[in-house]
């Protein structure tokens, strides 16, 4: 891992180059590599939680003179509890996982003598593209290099120094093991990244990490392909048929645990006949939390008839457009809605395709949920808060992607990986193969994997 | 199947509608579909064949006035030897490949009675480009009912008349079964295809199935994920050990079976150590097919030297452009390397990912070479022209793929499809979950996929 001042052309060229290296490593050989991260990192804790102190400090000026939001600050600050041991724990994890380089997925007897066989292999370079969150450094350099990727990484100007000290520390470790150094290459120089996004001959995947503004901004301006979220408006249909007590805390948790996430509850759907029994119960605890609601006509009625009246109760009247808004605050829209299939109507329209949840009693409603609605994630009776690819055992994750083809979902190290086809044969041409009279039949015989 | 004069917004919307309803359909009455597909055009034959030959005249016209090329002509045909049967087995054959949609593929237990289940399902709606090849409709319009996407088709103005008496067929078909009628458009307005990529929140994918040209002003002109080869070029590299009756036999096959292919050869590598022994053989051979060769200066020396005199040899000396040129006719680029490394890394830096090849007759030099060469495609003594899903098994294809994502080489109907995961649970919420003191933690229990 270098710290360079490198154009972008030479960085992507030098990443291209090892990337060849390293998809030729053994399994043994990417694994040593991450233990000596790890062993490193650890060493280095005071250091570089001193150097995010730094980065904290500049962050919160700005964020007081406006120029900063808070939950970049937050993103930022590597001290929050438990966010350091799950970034070390995250690179153990990821090394402990399946070596994902040289599976055997497919292998086809074509004829006799000549073998189709599909592996899987790395997919060359990723670009990734990321704001604050400076443990994600350690996170990518981590599934990069287990994955036989070469990656190269541009960070947020907020987590320069944080940055700048993790990538010193990994860069020391990883001088000792076969890795090769421009494998994971840092560009820390300015306004480089028009430059980076054009050069798609050497640069394989683009993985954006930050606001849905800068994914725009990439997916518009490059023909790399892009794997990441633009949005993430996650809705919850309930049913009159669930247990209070169970919506409740569903919802509480999926709006109010992190509401700057991603996965977090930005529109409930409620079933009309769930307005009386459920919704005053679910309307309470969220406003105890400081939730406020925007209403279509039909919830805002029930609420605020309700008697007795609800204490905390911040509601307003919806538009269309809180319907398809992220707040990434404590913002909450509510939409009555007379059926599943309007439930399922509604989100595939208006949602993002990322996560979304009911909350029934019957396996027939959510099973008809789970199938109809088009999204990375369709839960039944669970938080929307799931959605995350170490809470899903992938150890860590490059993101969650709401693409439709590739990787959906939390990506975890399977969507770094893509495949060839091998064909072993002893001179066989084409010539001789087809449907006519003569010619020969292929035979096509699926063969054992191992 | 309707033909329509929508506009592109009405029918990307429709088509998107439509795909979800066909995303739930059962697998028998997606079958059901493709058989009543089969039997209409069966039945159809001689009026399709007709509408052909009306478009082969235009097209024969134009190639005498110089305003078309011959292998679109060629490629337009749809009374060649095999190819209408081929179109017809082809239906079948996808028919009755294995159903792709609802496919479990990863089971976890990420707590007790919290489940997470990931699924296969359609990607959602197609936009399919293509220049010629009526035959590309049919296959098309089966791959896309069996995976139960929705498709957009816009076919080339030269296979008008084909294009649309099979698609009034299929129509009439998909009529009296239960894919939708939206499920598959026809877009036949002039000029719509900027309209058309504009539209990144109804279309999925666009295949671009023709010229160079055309991929790549796809590429450049949409945020829509784009699943298609713009290049072609491949390369063997023959080494010394090889039989050299094999390598006139894979050489000759990969050059010269159909020159106008993508998985035709380009560029021939030619060990040092075989110019003298292998290289006029392989030269002579080629000729007298017809093929000139473009040589670097030790290729080009061998084959002048040597005695007796090549008959047919038509000989130039290579540019280094010649090696970064596909030449889609019977035009070889032959350049002189001295090692498996050099071999490697030339295919590497001016190949275009798609398939390439080795001769010997050491197993450690294959498994290298296959090992080393970052293409779709890594052969050991077989021709590039296996390339193809019908060869591989896949009973047709959408294309062959060089994007190092999603899905590679030939693409069948798996590169169609993508997955949701379903969390089935009894109302967990994430917040009890996590690495501190009294948090809960996270089972990862890998599951049985039955």
């Amino acid at each position: 891992m270098s710290l360079t001042n490198a154009s972008p052309l030479e960085a992507a060229q030098a990443a291209k180059s090892a990337s060849h290296v390293l998809a030729t490593l053994s399994a043994e050989s990417r694994n040593d590599a991450l233990t000596a991260i790890h062993a490193a990192l650890t060493a280095a804790r005071d250091d570089i939680l001193a150097a995010n102190a730094r980065d904290l400090e500049l962050a919160r000026q700005a964020a007081a003179d406006g120029k900063l939001s808070q939950s970049l600050v937050a993103r930022l600050d590597l001290g929050k509890k438990g966010k350091w041991e799950d970034m070390l724990k995250g690179i153990l994890d990821v090394r402990d996982l399946e070596d994902p380089v040289g599976r055997v997925t497919l292998r086809t007897r074509l004829d006799d003598g000549l073998e189709l066989e599909r592996v899987t292999c790395p997919i060359g370079v990723l670009l990734i593209i990321f704001e604050a969150r400076p443990e994600v450094i350690a996170n990518i350099a981590a599934l990069a290099v287990k994955s036989g990727n070469a990656a190269i990484l541009k960070g947020g100007k907020e987590s320069t120094e944080s940055f700048v000290a993790i990538s010193r520390v990994i860069s020391a470790a990883l001088e000792r093991t076969q890795v090769p150094n421009a494998a994971i290459q840092l560009v820390t120089t300015r306004d480089v990244i028009p430059e980076l996004l054009a050069l798609d001959r050497h640069i394989d995947l683009v993985i954006p990490r930050g606001s849905n503004d800068l994914v725009r901004y990439i997916k518009t301006n490059t023909r790399i392909p892009v794997l990441g979220h633009a949005d993430g408006l996650c809705s919850i249909y309930l049913e009159a048929s669930v247990d209070p007590a169970l919506a409740v805390d569903v919802i509480v948790d999926s709006k109010t645990n992190y509401p700057a996430a991603c996965n977090s509850l930005e529109t409930l759907l409620v079933q009309e006949s769930a307005l009386a029994t459920h919704l005053p119960r679910v309307a309470a605890a969220v406003a105890a939390k400081g939730v406020e609601l925007r209403c279509d006509e039909a919830s805002k009625a029930a609420l605020e008839q309700h008697q007795p009246p609800i204490p905390n109760l911040v509601l307003t009247s919806a538009t269309e457009r809180d319907f398809t808004t992220e707040f990434l605050s404590l913002t909450l829209a509510v939409k009555t809605v007379p059926s599943l299939a309007e439930a399922i109507a509604h989100i595939n329209a208006h949602g993002s395709h990322h996560t979304d949840a009911i909350l029934t009693a019957s396996k027939e409603a959510a099973e008809a949920f789970m199938s109809g609605v088009d999204s990375a994630g369709v839960y039944w009776n669970a938080s929307t808060r799931f959605a995350d690819g170490t809470r899903y055992g992938f150890g860590t994750e490059v993101g969650i992607s709401t693409n439709k083809i590739h990787s959906r979902g939390p990506v975890g190290l399977e969507g770094l990986m893509i495949y060839k086809y091998k064909l072993r044969g002893q001179g066989q041409v084409s010539a001789v193969y087809g449907e006519g009279e003569g010619r020969k039949r292929f035979l096509h015989e699926r063969l054992p994997l191992d």
